[in-house]
């Protein structure tokens, strides 16, 4: 990744890995087992969290000096997520990458 | 576009019309004519308006809560795009497309 | 949209609003009946249908010529995911939009 | 990422390696140096990498039967995209990400 610094560097990393992990969990996991999985606001939450963490690192990528809002933005629902994630108790790789992203995302907010 | 309010789905449209004017402006114009249309500053943030418009539109479309946030900050950026789009005078359907998202998310942030 | 032939730029649209559409219909609709709304097959058929919409709408913006493959395979995915959405026989509007898209981005692929 | 195979698994950091390759590439060293660089041509290639080598990975995470036909042309845009930034000669981590992105996504195409 051309010319960034190694702490954006990393930020984006953690942003690509908590989307996929979140797009991945929810299409493979969440649809497959259904009930409080699939319950509508919870469902909704992987979506904001995926979408939202393909935009952060998209931003950082484009050198965009507005990364800063939508990293912090990023850092709110990577949060929300992570503990929706463990209220239902058996998604513990994506609770990681949320709670990983959201610190990454709050340091480059910052 | 399913049980979505009047106003979020003008918003959502606004949307979708900024990014595609955003683009393909930044595409077929910026690109051809060279010189400031394709410098550093203002070319990322042409870019930086697509994403965010796309984004935006993202989260109205799943129905998310945070979809409030990532709204102002995509009026934020659209502002600052349809100034940068002012200033080299010859993009008189980017600045109205992102003058007309600006104010149609600033709403919707609200 | 910037110098788009009405042939192309009616495509994107069409793209845009299966987008819009099929994401809006999934989240509001499909999360909320269950069911056969939320069987893995159906869903992720309308997730990739969303992505793909969303992505030959982007790639006719840039104005790339492999606009012509997206397209082909968009009008494909929309294929069958209109048949999908016929089968379970309340997503009226997620056929139609389905419908147009596929026919519109048959013809960019031609 | 959960429940995938370690084939598909690689491809994914591929296609999301090469995606972030290109489009930092594009804005931080092509948009500072001009010329060649900012041709139409060129960068309008750089931007269709980046597209589908994105959307690439989100078919395969949704767990979509339809990311071979997405790999198969994520293959040929980033065979593509390799030989223009080999041509244009000061941009070897973005070649070599294109190649190795484009065979990744071949043998998931076969």
């Amino acid at each position: 990744m051309h010319q960034l610094n190694p702490v954006m560097r990393a930020c984006i990393e953690e942003c690509l890995r908590c989307y996929s992990t979140c797009l991945s969990t929810a299409m493979a996991h969440c649809l497959e087992i259904g009930g409080k999985h699939t319950e509508r606001k919870h469902f909704t939450l992987m979506m904001a969290c995926t979408e939202i963490c393909r935009t952060s690192a998209h931003f950082m990528l484009l050198g965009s000096e507005h990364h800063k809002h939508v990293c912090r933005e990023c850092a709110e629902i990577c949060g929300q997520c992570a503990k929706d994630c463990e209220r239902l108790g058996d998604m513990q790789e994506c609770v990681d990458a949320c709670r990983q992203c959201a610190e990454s995302c709050a340091r480059m907010a910052a």
